[in-house]
């Protein structure tokens, strides 16, 4: 399996409905990348100070099915048009489990 | 299910054993923390610039269970010995999914 991580905080000035977008549109991507095999996103549960707020954890079949995901038209629409308006900073890993 | 992500960046002088003991030793937990559900960790892949360096997702039935692992005395050993001596950053969320 290759899993891609990738973590956000978002700006102070991030309303909640804009927070709360980004995760209803995320969750449209699996419907219509055939790529996807698991794909889970969430706000931090605030459990521990200093997280990140967001997170969003992705699985494919291999590099490639990934490579397809990143690009995909759909999902640099979602980051364009409401992950980047309201991104402080950005943390990712992909990795081979 | 309630899931926990961390990201690592390892110190310039972090060595490749160091680094590899890391992945090692974290991979013995789910064998004696039986509240950990699914767990995988990996180095990053290499494929996209700017990435961390490590990242560990584990699964738990509930934030409990997750406080069960994140206290447990081995993985704080883990922890002491084998993470924080080459940490340079990390970003975490935990999220329900």
């Amino acid at each position: 399996m290759f899993r891609h991580v990738v973590l956000f905080t978002w700006a102070e000035e991030a309303t909640a409905e804009q927070r709360a977008t980004v995760a209803t549109e995320l969750l449209k991507l699996p419907e219509v990348i055939a790529e996807i095999r698991a794909y889970t996103v969430g706000a931090d549960a605030g459990v521990n100070p200093g997280n990140h707020d967001f997170a969003v954890v992705a699985d494919f079949d291999d590099v490639d099915a990934y490579g397809v995901y990143r690009d995909h038209p759909i999902h640099q629409a979602v980051i364009a048009e409401h992950i980047k308006p309201i991104l402080a900073s950005r943390a990712a890993v992909q990795y081979v489990c």
